[in-house]
């Protein structure tokens, strides 16, 4: 059976350059929403889904986080793709020809410095980054460019025609690779790297309860790299909080901290074991 | 002097009515950006500014955090506004007129449910959700509405005709009030209402520097109702910590933790201390 990977956006999409990263011999598969990429994992329509879950501008993607609570799709997998912005053209469109620039606006907003230094371009909000080269391409549009991967260029056929036009070269999407439990390869682990373990937790509302869930990984000196609370939907004042360490489920200190956080937590789930990745 | 404050967006913006909440006697002035609200601010062409700073289904505004690390500009209130999307029109347009409805593509995303239930509208992407309204009217649309908040009907004579549209009623964004250091009545303390004290740290990429530092406040059984990690720009394995706990700087207790907190983090601020808001 051919391997499929469920991503959200346009082909060309930001989240599609992360796929080819993490799951590069499966054929990438777009959905609309986050809802249905998640749904087609779950149902198998694809064998594995790959998520944004934060960005450095930006922050946490938690409509992620819920979906990761709801549907039991462990993280195998995590990756860093550097957000770069390139102005995009029909293959005979020259520069001199283009009036108007379509992208997303977050995108827009992110190439802010490009826009003042070429005001003869006007912004023009459209539905995604990879959908706007797509949107030139099919209408043939001769006074118009897009801003977008250069992943959407090549898939498009269209040209760049100025690359990396973003004000902040530290824009990073880091994103999670998620499999079904049972799938192939999901429980081998490699001696050689380093593994990062993702825990989701609840505690209640009263002073020190977060310190004392943080003393299950501190005493054993396991080395967080995320932590992030999340008020609780409903209940005000209690909180969620993500956290992510260095270690591996497999490792007998992670099994003593796991143990000793279920009994300072109300709830608690881990939700993958993977290999760890940086912003390289 | 009239008082004014500024907030990103176009007038009827959600920063608007947080604006109205945490500064009802200023006078709202509009910005393209958050920068230019800070800066604004900080030169005193606005005698304070109003920032989102984290919501409730997409996370902290990470970007504003940096622009409150740079200015000097003391966090002074906090307010929840909930995000209710309305279905807005000219006002002699009728329901059965309505082809195309304009929006920011955050808010069409979060209005799924509408569309779905209302094929016949096509979603059209715009620059803001209160932009959109002012669209309508000035190109005095006759087949389109847009999705704003209750405030932008209001203050460019359009019609609401239904309410309350989004997916998610559990959709809060928490902003900040800014004022300068010397602002009249920043010092001013309130026996009876609860405080919040904002801060932000660095420590050392090592296993336990967060727990460290998070000693500095549970061991004075001070209760954090925020925490956040976020990697450090340039140094992929540091981070940032953001901290709100309950208590007012005046407080001896808050002295002596942020005393032990300055022995153990590399960096700390206090971003302000300000009545602590819930969502209401």
């Amino acid at each position: 059976m051919k391997r499929t990977v469920g991503f959200q956006g346009e082909l060309g999409a930001f989240s599609q350059v992360a796929a080819s990263q993490l799951a590069p011999e499966h054929t990438p598969i777009p959905f609309g929403s986050f809802d249905q990429v998640f749904e087609a994992a779950a149902n198998g329509k694809v064998s594995a889904a790959v998520i944004p879950i934060e960005n450095t501008l930006h922050g946490s993607v938690h409509e992620n986080y819920d979906h990761l609570l709801k549907y039991n799709l462990p993280i195998q997998g995590e990756t860093f793709v550097r957000i770069v912005h390139n102005l995009i053209v029909p293959p005979k469109v020259k520069r001199s020809q283009i009036r108007r620039v379509y992208s997303h606006p977050v995108a827009l907003n992110q190439c802010r410095h490009f826009f003042e230094n070429n005001p003869e371009f006007e912004k023009t909000p459209f539905y995604d980054t990879a959908g706007s080269v797509k949107m030139l391409m099919e209408q043939d549009l001769k006074d118009a460019g897009a801003i977008a991967s250069a992943t959407a260029a090549a898939i498009y056929g269209a040209r760049i025609l100025e690359k990396s036009i973003e004000d902040d070269r530290q824009n990073y999407t880091r994103f999670f690779l998620l499999n079904k439990p049972s799938a192939k390869g999901s429980g081998k682990r490699i001696p050689e790297i380093r593994y990062k373990t993702s825990v989701v937790f609840t505690t209640r509302n009263i002073p020190g309860a977060l310190f004392r869930a943080l003393s299950a990984f501190a005493l054993r000196d396991l080395n967080l790299t995320k932590i992030e609370s999340r008020p609780l939907r409903g209940t005000p004042w209690d909180y969620l909080f993500y956290v992510d360490f260095i270690g591996h489920t497999d490792d007998q200190v992670t099994g003593y901290a796991l143990g000793h956080l279920a009994e300072v937590a109300d709830m608690w789930r881990v939700l993958g074991c993977y290999p760890a990745a940086g912003i390289s």
